[in-house]
């Protein structure tokens, strides 16, 4: 199964014609779920080869503007262009609390009518994820009771305190989790996680116990325990390479830190982890005062989870995209990949530096 | 003075690449004046050669999010890009009712600070303006009491019965007032009226009155009268030329048609006329249905008005930008020109296309 990672804007802030403001996009066999939505995003869809209208499921770290202030229009505009005989089907959006009361006034005031159903899901922080400033007042974040007239009820995500995690859902393909970091605001960052793949039957075996091929192979690749004319019970395990296992993909929204034990336990292992690095290492007082990373930030939380590729964004404005550099640029956004690879000397982890547009596969596992 | 327009999206429902969504800046000796804030038009505004540290004034014709969705992000932007030290003074912003808690709400949930005061001034519409459907539920509109910690209390803004206008300021340089559109939700249009300018002294009759250069000068220019050594009294009007008139910029937002006799009364003689012309005079059935216009009901309003020139913006994106145009595309933006000059045959008004970053000077007007 295809599975891919589009980067539609990697600049903090704000957006700006060299980087978009924050958005990606995880497509897997032609379904998008989109991963932050700032201002713009909606026209770095139109191009990039994605299509709005695939997109399903929408995931929001937290909600600053530069995260954020997409959204209405993205979801104006992908019904706009969606078939009215075939609209997508619910588009479910989760994200921190207060993105229900954001979504319902902006579409509301806007006279915003969808071809589609929608329901945010909001994630509730714990007080520790920002300075107390940051804590938005809770008379802010309650919805009156309307639902927009094409909002579906939604639900409200606590922590699993026994995990540190927050389920946000299992489906047959993926399970996605969310989990705590530290911002100016409650932030959040998302886990993907494949389910594994049953092992191939394996030909030898099969033909060991005279197993042809008939119903039988479907029922032992569905799990199911068979019995042979001789009254031998043959149960998949016996016959079935290892099971796959399923990629993992792990996106940070802005955070200066995690918080709990929750981030670095989901991420174990995975094949993608994309993280923040708005300023380099020598800014490092700076980025922690806006709570914000630097690529050792990231490096360490990429060593601490054992990824097999640390993905770098959410890039400040001043470090311009390859392409845009002149030489003598102070600000090289190569200086940040070799900040992270320093950081991470000795290791085998891949360190990737987006751009906007970048495509970035995720290949099946194999077995070992 | 200097006085120039700059379309910085000329599509409309929503921004392509190719067009950006609604926004226009009107321009005046460096201060920007911002019409209309679709998503995006921080992005267009680094495009172009304007600053938005200038804007100081937003005026905002309604609610749809392709005038209004960019707001919050633009107001941020501004403010992260504006001097900590001198910082801009305060922004007032006018638009329709309900406009105040659409700001408060994203600027609030995403706990963004401006380095500025802002004000929204909002205008009350009348019934009249859109169909039923199209009012907001008074409880929509209805902001709670707190303000923004940068926000300054704005006023509210009424129809004045007698000219059938809203009267949004008037200042040493220029008058600012509202008239009805009638759209699919309540719409304005904005006239920029120019004071005009006390004319020069006149040098013939000031020798004859035997004047000489001096302090009376001053007085006289000034508009009072002053007593010479003979006793006589001189009035301004002995010894100046009649006064220049002032020029008048007139921006229509999204309309099918008028509503009542201010906004014909308010535009008439406009040196430029802004009117949007969605779709072609062939999809009239399908404009109206969106409360739009085509070339030939913009053409009638500056008909109608006497102004000197039509400029025709908000475009389907189905209009390619005349560079991207290809040969025997169906849809072709100079077949709206050409609609709009047919209408108008026999008259002297010129008709202007206007594409993104187009930048249109407005001259000083001459004596007669
Ligand atoms: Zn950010
Ligand atoms: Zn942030
Ligand atoms: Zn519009
Ligand atoms: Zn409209």
């Amino acid at each position: 199964m295809s599975l891919d990672l589009t980067f539609l804007g990697t600049g903090s802030a704000y957006p700006s014609p060299h980087r978009g403001a924050s958005a990606l996009v995880l497509r897997s066999e032609g379904e998008c779920w989109l991963f932050d939505c700032g201002e713009g995003t909606q026209t770095q869809l139109m191009r990039s080869p994605l299509k709005a209208s695939r997109i399903t499921k929408i995931f929001i770290s937290h909600l600053h503007g530069d995260h954020l202030f997409g959204l209405p229009g993205l979801l104006c505009t992908v019904s706009l262009n969606s078939s009215p005989t075939q609209p997508p089907s619910c588009v479910d959006i989760y994200g921190p609390q207060g993105l229900r009361r954001f979504l319902r006034v902006s579409l509301e005031l806007s006279a915003s009518q969808l071809l589609f159903p929608f329901a945010v899901h909001e994630l509730e922080p714990t007080a520790d994820q920002c300075p107390p400033e940051g804590l938005l007042n809770p008379l802010v974040t309650q919805s009156s009771e309307w639902l927009h007239p094409q909002e579906r009820p939604g639900t409200t995500i606590q922590m699993d305190t026994q995990s540190d995690l927050y389920v946000l859902f299992e489906e047959k393909q993926f399970t996605v989790k969310a989990f705590r970091l530290y911002h100016r605001i409650p932030s959040f960052g998302f886990c993907v996680q494949e389910q594994e793949r049953p092992g191939r039957l394996n030909a030898q075996l099969l033909n060991e116990l005279g197993l042809k091929p008939g119903p039988q192979y479907g029922l032992l690749k569905a799990g199911q325990a068979v019995t042979l004319a001789n009254g031998r019970i043959v149960r998949p395990c016996d016959v079935l390479d290892p099971p796959v296992p399923g990629r993992k993909v792990c996106i940070f929204g802005d955070c200066a830190s995690l918080v709990g034990e929750g981030g670095i336990k989901a991420c174990q292992g995975a094949d993608v982890l994309v993280h923040e690095a708005t300023l380099a290492d020598e800014h490092r007082e700076r980025a922690l005062e806006h709570g914000h990373s630097t690529p050792s930030t990231a490096a360490g939380v990429a060593l601490a989870c054992k990824t097999h590729r640390l993905v770098l964004y959410h890039f400040s404005q001043r470090y311009k995209p390859l392409g845009l550099q002149k030489e003598g640029d102070e600000d090289d956004v190569l200086e940040l990949k070799r900040q992270a690879e320093d950081a991470l000397r000795g290791t085998d982890i891949e360190v990737i530096v987006s751009e906007d547009f970048l495509t970035l596969p995720i290949p099946i596992k194999k077995l070992q």
